[in-house]
């Protein structure tokens, strides 16, 4: 069961007149509450070609290796959501370039985006989310522990598109396996 | 005064552990309930050089012209929702092309993207959320009737792309004036 967030009271869930979805509908305030998709955000932060990778300190995924990212907040862009992101759990202190990957997961309702990024220092230091923060080159990567295939999909780009020359925007679907 | 969706009691305002912003905080079950940005999908569909719009049957910006486009919902990807607005709004089917702007618009908590496309016939007819659907070339295009600033900003960058020869991924913010 669930209840509506503006008066307590257990709401229905119909289709509303005009829409063509079931919604959770309050019968006695009258508000209908939507569901949406949720934006993580993040960056791929690089240092002379090497890319930064956090291990998760938290479920889910705990221990496996992610580049840093999270869910955008109410009140920021999206570049900020991802800047802040980098900085929360790898303390890394970037230049944001262009957006580099939109990965719509549907099963989870979820779009993940990241960003390219210059990393600013070496300063980085993981953060309450974060076991560890590591600065990886290709040869080097954790392929096999990598924490979400958002990430490792966005990694896959991110190498071939070096290795071509130039980087363009990826946009894609991960459905159920 | 909120209350909790899970539960229906009334939530506090407050930062939970761990967490660095105020979140609805249920004592009474212990769920935390996150407001997120919400995104919205559209796209820019195209016959012959020219573009569809919609006029607008409802509030916000009864009356003025739009690309079709809406919220995204759970359980679809961004080219479905895409794909779904412009066939709820513009009764259009298209064949999607790739992702042509994001557009952060902060104030109000949103994502706008929309998708380049290429119309399909010319079978298209208003939704119930449309007075009327048209074709347009650039120089008759209704500039200064145009509904939200993110879809302005998307059509000027389509046209400057198509003079240049190019279409490339246009990421911006738009801020309170």
């Amino acid at each position: 069961m669930k209840f509506c967030p503006s008066c307590g009271t257990a709401v229905a869930s119909r289709v509303p007149p005009g829409d063509s979805l079931p919604r959770h509908v309050c019968d006695a305030c009258g508000s209908i509450h939507y569901q949406n998709p949720k934006l993580v955000l993040g960056t791929i932060p690089e240092w002379q070609g090497r890319l930064l990778l956090c291990r998760r300190a938290i479920e889910p995924r705990y221990g496996y290796w992610t580049l840093p990212a999270g869910f955008m907040e109410n009140d920021e862009t999206t570049g900020e959501a991802a800047t802040r992101e980098t900085l929360e759990e790898a303390g890394a202190r970037i230049e944001l370039e262009a957006p580099f990957s939109m990965i719509s997961v549907p099963y989870v309702n979820q779009v993940h985006m990241f960003y390219r990024a210059r990393l600013l220092d070496l300063e980085f230091k993981p953060g309450v989310e974060s076991l560890e923060v590591e600065l990886f080159e290709e040869a080097r990567l954790p392929w096999k522990d990598i924490a979400f295939r958002t990430v490792g999909l966005t990694l896959k780009h991110w190498f071939a598109d070096r290795a071509r020359g130039t980087f363009e925007f990826h946009a894609e679907d991960i459905r159920l396996r």
